[in-house]
């Protein structure tokens, strides 16, 4: 598998002049998405996506991006996903194909019209605006009240977790939490939409969805799509060391989504969905 | 014009429990740019992409966007841009169209089919793995060595001419500065590469381009992407508050563009290009 991280030279400039060094930096290569899809006896192929991505957990990657993009609404609608035989070597690892089940009906058409080439950032790569929401179904709330003094706790639990964030710092991650902060999957990736759908991934793969009793924790700021991947989901907790956007707390408003942004290890914002937050007097420190 | 903040109503937590309080976000609205094309008696439609950006200098975004990914090469390949008059009130400002001149030759069946929808991600929504790249013209090198105490003044420079960043801390943002440090434009946006197909906007309008003697600040991470962008528009100096991506670095070195990432007030790396840098030991702090 290609690894995540690769060495490079460097030259390092301090207040001390300069240094040559070794150091890692963040892998970044394209992954193309390819569909079969159509009866048992007339497969036809469809190149639906490349994305900027970092190479491992590419399966998860598609099958996430398939999910959050409504293509396929559970995992029983894939029968395989590996890497194309087909392509020139130094491509092998670098475009993978699904196919779905003869029974799953795709408008190719439409695919091509409204959705052909959409990409991991969720709406870019759209042709028009109404192409852009994607089907939520309404969202289960049997959700347990989170303390505060656990929210406090996700960055440096998240942190903690990023083995390769900490060396290269490249990297955007997301977590899913359980509601008392056990850490239950990690993803990381260059890009942020590509991190959530690799976690959407594994969730929908381990049957995990919907994830409505878990928090979903963001080493970044929180864009329109990353809450409407979220809301696909099933995932009702959105916490993110960064700033939400205005679409993003409206989306999550218009869900019922909990939203923290500003996520530090003694404060925070809450957006939306105050009801599940237990806040207690000085605990986040 | 619609405004790059919303105000929003927050619920604050720190150590000393709960306030309600005002806060500012950053706006983030879908932009779909839609391209005027063919000879004078015969037009015709294609709406090429969805963005999701902060509202604000759009016009400079599409004429960007059009030059980044090949589909323009001079100002002078663009009658008109306006926002369209035939779509709905509330889309009214979200909907730009762009006139080609009648001389322009764009082949609709390769835009549909390999770039049809393709993102201000700069490369996700391709369709194949050949389409990421751009032609990118050799670079011109009549820099001046930029001095390591300008270097690490950047951050600074920058943040300061940021004023919607310090209301809301939501907006990524990209600065033109010549190489002693002077801010030539500065633009800002929810997308990092809307950020940058913005600057590459105005700078090509004010046929400021190739900006082969300046330097592109950016206050996040680097891709892929955004080094393709810089290169289009003759830039040969990238200097970052995040980390390069490895394919960052390699398109970088083959375009022979400097690269400094991890900029701090104190201290940064060069990834490549060090030739266009003098450093002076003890000036960075």
């Amino acid at each position: 598998m290609a690894s995540s991280v690769t060495s490079t030279k460097i030259i390092r400039i301090g207040p001390n002049g300069q240094e040559n060094a070794p150091d890692l930096v963040a892998n970044e290569e394209p992954l193309e998405i390819r569909l079969g899809i159509g009866s048992a006896n007339e497969r036809e192929q469809l190149s639906l996506s490349v994305t900027m991505r970092t190479p491992g957990h590419d399966k998860e990657l598609a099958l996430g991006f398939l999910f959050t993009e409504g293509i396929i609404n559970s995992f029983d609608d894939v029968s395989s996903i590996e890497y194309c035989q087909t392509v020139k070597t130094e491509e092998a690892e670098n475009v993978i194909r699904v196919e779905l089940r003869p029974t799953i009906q795709l408008d190719a058409d439409k695919l091509s019209r409204h959705f052909y080439t959409t990409s991991s950032c969720g709406v870019c790569g759209k042709s028009s605006i109404d192409a852009v929401q994607v089907p939520i179904q309404p969202l289960k709330d049997h959700f347990q009240k989170v303390d505060s003094k656990v929210v406090c706790q996700l960055p440096k639990l998240l942190e903690d977790a990023q083995m390769v964030f900490e060396h290269t710092g490249g990297l955007h991650a997301c977590g899913l939490f359980s509601s008392d902060g056990k850490l239950l999957e990690l993803r990381e990736d260059v890009g942020r939409h590509n991190a959530v759908d690799k976690l959407v991934g594994v969730l929908l793969s381990k049957k995990m969805l919907p994830a409505s009793d878990a928090i979903l924790m963001l080493s970044g700021r929180v864009s329109f799509e990353l809450v409407q991947k979220a809301a696909r989901a099933g995932i009702n907790f959105i916490a993110a060391i960064g700033a939400p956007s205005s679409l993003a707390i409206e989306m999550a408003k218009k869900h019922d989504i909990t939203m923290v942004g500003f996520l530090k290890n003694s404060s925070f914002n809450i957006y939306s969905g105050e009801k599940r937050i237990e806040i207690s007097k000085g605990t986040c420190q």
